[in-house]
């Protein structure tokens, strides 16, 4: 669970909630079916038309990564790898065959089978690089999916405003159409504005942070698989992973370390 | 055929329509002669004058590959790749000319023609090279054309709305003239937002995302083709090229796989 | 003479003037030498205090190119580029001493004659590639002044809009000053964006495309004086430089072949 | 205490009230909760949403930074390094165990044991450049919070402003809530726009400044740091590294030595 | 004395007054000191609270290199070089001791010392590629402070057209203070408008530009430098420099070369 996430929502939409509640209106006043057509309807319209469906399939699913994603853990990672070295040197890297299934992630096992299957080391990093541009380049398609809906959504807003107002100018005499060409005008730039700026952006953004974390775990893993194929002191490979970590990192690993 | 597209464009335009005739208008109430002469051709102008004649014929041309872009069959390609792997490493690249005909892919031809003439690997890779960035520079091109049109698309529409409101200024004591000032500005706002974003810019967004798919597929190429003129081991090389597929993709292929 | 950017500017600018006919409005109803005057030195005088007078001086002289830029012909300067090649390795290159006052581009002659005197391969091509960033930095800096150009027009534009809109403001009673505080607040704002969008951000993205055609025909160039420094084969040379075609140039190029 | 950021943001609040009180308005004039809640909530929100709760502290406690940051003393970390050198010539780099301890920074104090603790100086390298750009991420993301916060601020400044909008619609004919509705709206405005540009930007601004000054800090150590592990003449180190060193650092720094 | 810079400001100033005038308004109606305090105290409050002291302290000093900056003689920079070239050829790089002194240019000095000294090629390089990296820094620096006020500037325009506004709401009944609203509302964005493009964007544009030129005529030097240190023939290193000149600096160069 991801407690920013579910707290950050609740605080944006419900500031926004709350000050129009403080002005004396209620919520249903703020609803107009027409705007949300409008906004809705055009926004994914025009997501959906710039993107392929099995890109728009995994932006979608990957919306539970924004409330659900677990802490990325480079401490645990750390102490997983440098078990690995210390095995494979006594042992040999045939040791570690028993490891795969164990490890907590695929990037590892992967990484681990082209170590026991005797890849040479610079192609198993070819392989792995190839694999991590991969991860990259599927999650950045996720994000910029709600980059593009959040850049449209806001234009679409104004769209609902333009038609709203045409609509008012077409019966200058008739209040009631007028009426209800002003609430379009003005529920739609709400809805645009609000979409993009409490919903899409700060899930394009927390995506963003967590695929930067996985990266970087696996930059992580990287360089210690490569030091544990090259054989070396696992101290010094402990010593090198830790330079991923900043200062309350660091404790935070010592204290784990202590642990085991 | 590509659903998303299609759809997309539907709902997008659709969603904008449906809320007009939700407010009690018609689609004819939203069309205006003048807004469209300005809008349009001052979009076109704009874009046609920033730009060649031949990349304007392939930007128009590219269209096409919005709606009926083949997916890029990633596992196809390389079970094909291994296949040539095999036969290379049992007979000799020379075995492989003729499959060179019966190849799914210009790139592929290409590439294969020239292992087969005997050009050394570091040159071929240059040739390749030039080759995919030529594919890339005059993707981008197109790309570039429908992204300056829907910058462009937005000022003409603010454009005609000023030149609608010098003309109600112009007239403000003849009521039907100033309507038509007022008519125009509106509506020219509304077809430079609306065919920036529902239009153009989801055009230029699937443009990028084939191009980059297309770009990926070629350097899966290049990547199985220089293990051929390597004589690596095919099951190596497959190893090496499922490092391009997502989760999804690597299942498909095991599936293809088997089937074969 | 280049058919694009003149159709375009015509295109563009008429699309706004009929556009403005249409609505039963004269050109001259769009004249207004205040919001002229405003705009025009405005955007002149922020333009030119940014830039030194030799870059000013060559960006006036580069709009020329807009217009009579000649086609980048990458055809036949690869069929050139074979010829000498052939020549070349028959009789060595200092056969090619007479080819240099030929040769139909400074870039060739430079690179030609750097070849007959005998400099070392790596020496040439660093005295080229500075020689080519160079011609890329004056061509960028001329762009940038478009560019910069059309940023500020607009802005001024909207300059004029406020100070027509505090003379409105000041004469309120005074309704003949009042109509014109509120003509300039408009034209100023047309002028604005109109010479930004319909002219000075398609001349920059004009001299840009040009820009980027002649640096791929220099870098082809490169590539192909350097094989033929090393005496390369020329049926392998021009296997090279055809990379830099796309489809339908190299059938243009087989076909200049055949004819030849 | 870093007196630019102090009497910057008190110049700026200042202005802006300053202005306000010229205009014969009082502070309290410019107080509304409405728009308060609306843009502090919302902005916080949005940025609390799309952000990790580490990263959110960090940046939190980054706040500090920007008013009792100390200045990097480049020309002290020169004459420490030079120190160090000296020392490490002439009895070998063991001799720098004691300094450790005293070292000012645990950037130095992390490479200085490494150097003692016998590390090759390429996995050194590898590892401190981990380690520097470990800081530079934590502190980009830092910077990154308070650029999306500014960006949010202003945005939710213009929902607030159509929330007071749509009040002022649906209260047209009573006075006293429709001033309600108008207060919301301009002070929203006022309250987005003057968050993001007198107080969020500029704190990135200066983090941003920071980090920049101390990331060149530590590239300097490195530099110094390997030039002490290859047993490099003190001199020519110190020539090295006073290139860091604009002209008045360059005369800080001989007033430094000669002190010294 | 730089021509461009003194003519662009008159001409940018000069057009909006111009304007101003024909309008029928004096230059004392655009003069608001409430609108003054806001923009101003507000732009320089939020640009120096997001920097530095001694950062500031550069960017203004770098004004008066707007007005005053010599052109940057590259003709005249290669010929002192090749000048050394032959001398250093003749009696080795310490017959050019004496030429230290007498050298137009700090960088010239710097690397020439290091010449002398006999530093390394390569450690050369290293030293005063940072030099050059510095100067390309602190240059930035003064040029991003431009940049952030002018991107402050109109932000604090709008702020104080708001603040008018909302002066205007609290009055409406009181026509007297109801202008003053107004008119600050107007004059602040104006000046907030003006100060950007007219003044600080275009004094940003001209500090990039006489960067670059330093930073090429530096990047010429060390080409030139690293020849002399290599002994090359000083007709190559000619060749080599000459390539930094485009087609009129080479005319210009050749006449001086003659002159001399």
């Amino acid at each position: 669970m991801d407690l920013a996430s579910i707290v950050g929502f609740i605080l944006g939409a419900g500031g926004i909630i709350f000050g129009n509640f403080l002005q004396g209106s209620t919520v249903m006043q703020l609803i107009d079916p027409i705007g949300l057509v409008i906004v809705l309807l055009g926004t994914m319209g025009a997501t959906i038309a710039g993107n392929s469906v099995s890109s728009l399939k995994r932006a979608i699913s990957s919306i539970k990564e924004v409330f659900f994603s677990d802490k990325v853990d480079y401490e645990g990672t750390i102490l997983e790898l440098i078990n690995y070295a210390a095995k494979a040197r006594k042992n040999g890297v045939l040791a570690l065959e028993s490891d795969i299934e164990a490890s907590s992630d695929p990037f590892i096992k992967k990484a681990l089978s082209l170590v026991i299957d005797g890849i040479e080391p610079h192609v198993l990093m070819e392989i792995m690089d190839t694999e991590l541009s991969n991860i990259e380049n599927f999650g950045d398609e996720s994000i910029k999916i709600f980059d593009q809906a959040g850049g449209y959504s806001p234009t679409l807003g104004i769209i609902g405003a333009v038609l709203g107002l045409i609509h008012v100018m077409q019966h200058l005499n008739n209040p009631s159409r007028l009426g209800a060409g002003i609430a379009v005008a003005f529920t739609a730039t709400l809805y645009g504005l609000a979409f993009a700026n409490v919903i899409l952006f700060p899930v394009s953004s927390k995506l963003k942070i967590n695929l930067k974390a996985k990266v970087l775990r696996n930059e992580l893993i990287l360089m210690g698989i490569e030091s544990i194929q090259n054989g070396e002191n696992p101290r010094l490979i402990e010593e090198k992973l830790k330079s991923f970590l900043n200062e309350s990192q660091k404790k935070a690993y010592e204290e784990k370390n202590r642990e085991k």
